[in-house]
């Protein structure tokens, strides 16, 4: 009997890179079943609750019929969004806004927008990991200029950038603050990188999905603030941990080119139009929440990372830088692999029938190699329960040594 | 004062096709302006209203933390969609099911799991017109087989199809029942496309999102009821049209191939998880709306569709076959640019303070030059506004011709 022919998916299918944060479910899940408890540093869901408002927003205006939106958002939200901004001294024009489903479809759309199969994206790693999903399902290469720890993975200087900008490169892409190092550019970097981009005609995307979390009295430098590149500046943005309603899926890019936004907003016809209900609850966060309750959740998370670094400091052989905001941190660890060692903690490890998920490090790097040793702490667990997964973190370490 | 260089948006964003669904809206909205009322034929978007149980189910397990879920869907889902098939008599398994951000993304992943960039997929014209622009952002060539009016948009003879079929293509896409003909495959029209597949080592994929949706007593033949073609069929759909919920933004695939499943998850977890909330609304309908409500439903739009045929056959100069499923269809009108008469009814004509949006019918030809003459008309509005919309409609040839 012969075997049947099956076509073979695509090379891109094939090819795309696991997400580091979620590959080894299957693992968890086993670990679960097996009656072990986990506490998820892996994953950027933080445990601070949706505000509550957001439900009534929603259940009071629900429609009778469940119906598509506009493409590029619903008009009100779009003026939260602009006053949002305006509230931070900011000026965006709700025309400026287009909302989109999630920050991962910004990011897509932002990527396609700038450029086409085989063009380049000039970008920081450790980066956030699914950076690379995207690339690869835009046909876009990632082209890494590495950060280092030694300096709180701030930007290299202008050589080192610019020696990895070639005819392909089309864009600079930063996350500030950064996934997964929680390194705030100051407003020189913000600054400098606008110049490069001004000076080598590329665009600048900037991810700032964390912008309110900025820790020990900083302030955020958004690429907004940049005069004289109005035209070549994408900011990709969510409100998944802005008002910590991540299965939303609402996010929204600001476009000040009205060429670049024609055309993202074709993109956006094509898939019609982003979740409607989740908008009527945006809009009343972006309307009622501000500054009152950014730096209420704000500090919650400046606790937490120093709750992280008071208890990593204990651990031999762990390195780290102190991250000044979002809410992780890219951490050494004295192991060869760091793959095996996450898959070890799920499968092989538990303390007390409670064991710690992390998210290996190579994966939030372009350039092989690199990373391997690190891992990826989100620290968005409350305080007794952060102190708890890291211990087991701790004694995991120990154990995996011995 | 020199000119500021600013780099240009990329080729795909530039020619991505405008929706001819959507491109009108800006004219909609000055002639709402200007106080005029539209009926829209233009949009596939129901006047049903979604089931109101939808919205107990969701209200009723408001969550503290609106967090992310399984990047393939909530389990509940799954099983709930295994179930809705089972009740079909089609054998789903709940693994084999991936829940996506509405139709929408379903299409793309499916194009970007068969094709890498160049690849060609092979369909039938008049298609679903977002197809063009989920292939441009996939970079994926779509080349037509042109149907005809004269047997009702039914598929063109195995030579037709597969003189087409060239070194790069990957797979046959259909969407059965049709979107915009409201053509309903004959089983032996689907088995013949699954043999074409087969013989040509290529993947079908099927949009069935109005499977539940066929006229006059006729069944539907899902490409998931032929035997031996397991590993190359991808089936998208959607609760958009089934529970007219088209602003929940939730689709499904069901795949078979675990090769090309797995493939699929890892473009998923990129994107993270599709919307939360409308995923509870969703397990809802699924497993307790079934024959009864879709009879109900199937049984409204078969009177729209009489009520359709109805208007136009008194209309000169309009010519267009009976739809035998959906909720579209497509109708030659007496003029030459139908983009010109689709705009000129919204700017230049109104009848009593009312006009009536249609979609042009170019915009779901592949091949230059075909549909100037046709429109789709969408028959989602209850029957005295649709009889309303198509007077109109007349009266705007009749004004439009003089």
């Amino acid at each position: 009997m012969t075997r049947m022919t099956v076509p073979h998916s695509s090379r891109r299918a094939r090819e795309i890179q696991e997400s580091p944060i979620r590959k080894l479910a299957p693992l968890a899940d086993a670990a679960t079943a097996k009656g072990t408890r986990i506490f998820h540093l892996n994953i950027g869901q933080p445990d601070i609750p949706t505000p509550p408002d957001y439900w009534s927003a929603i259940t009071s205006q629900l429609p009778p019929v469940l119906a598509y939106g506009p493409s590029n958002g619903l008009p009100d939200l779009r003026k939260a969004i602009s006053g949002y901004y305006g509230r931070a001294g900011i000026d965006v024009a709700p025309e400026e806004v287009l909302i989109t489903t999630g920050g991962s479809e910004a990011v897509v759309f932002a990527m396609m927008a700038v450029c086409d199969e085989g063009d380049e994206v000039v970008c920081f790693e450790p980066f956030y990991t699914n950076y690379n999903g995207f690339a690869t399902m835009a046909g876009v290469r990632l082209v890494p200029v590495t950060s280092s720890p030694d300096d709180g993975f701030h930007l290299p200087d202008d050589e080192a950038i610019e020696s990895r900008i070639g005819d392909r490169t089309r864009a600079l892409l930063i996350c500030n603050p950064n996934n997964p190092t929680g390194t705030v550019l100051k407003r020189e970097e913000v600054e400098r990188l606008a110049e490069i981009a001004k000076r080598r005609n590329l665009f600048l995307l900037a991810d700032e999905v964390y912008r309110d979390f900025v820790f020990d009295g900083r302030s955020h430098a958004s690429v907004l603030e940049v005069s004289g590149c109005k035209d070549s500046v994408i900011v990709m943005d969510s409100i998944s941990k802005r008002f910590s309603s991540c299965g939303a899926r609402l996010g929204d890019m600001v476009v000040r080119n009205p060429e670049l936004m024609a055309g993202i907003l074709k993109f956006a016809q094509a898939r019609l139009c982003p979740p409607t209900l989740a908008q009527f609850g945006a809009i009343y966060m972006y309307d009622h929440l501000g500054e009152d309750y950014f730096s209420g959740v704000t500090s919650t998370y400046q606790s937490r990372r120093d709750v992280l670094l008071e208890c990593l400091s204990g651990v031999e052989g762990v390195f780290f830088q102190k991250p000044e905001g979002a809410f992780y941190a890219m951490v050494g660890l004295p192991v060869d692999d760091t793959d095996d060692f996450a898959a070890w903690l799920l499968r092989d490890f538990s303390d007390a029938g409670e064991t710690t998920m992390v998210a290996p490090g190579a994966g939030f790097y372009a350039t092989p190699g690199l990373g391997k040793n690190e891992i990826r702490i989100a620290y968005v667990l409350e305080e007794a329960r952060m102190r708890r997964a890291l211990e087991i973190l701790g004694r995991g370490l120990a154990a995996y040594g011995a």
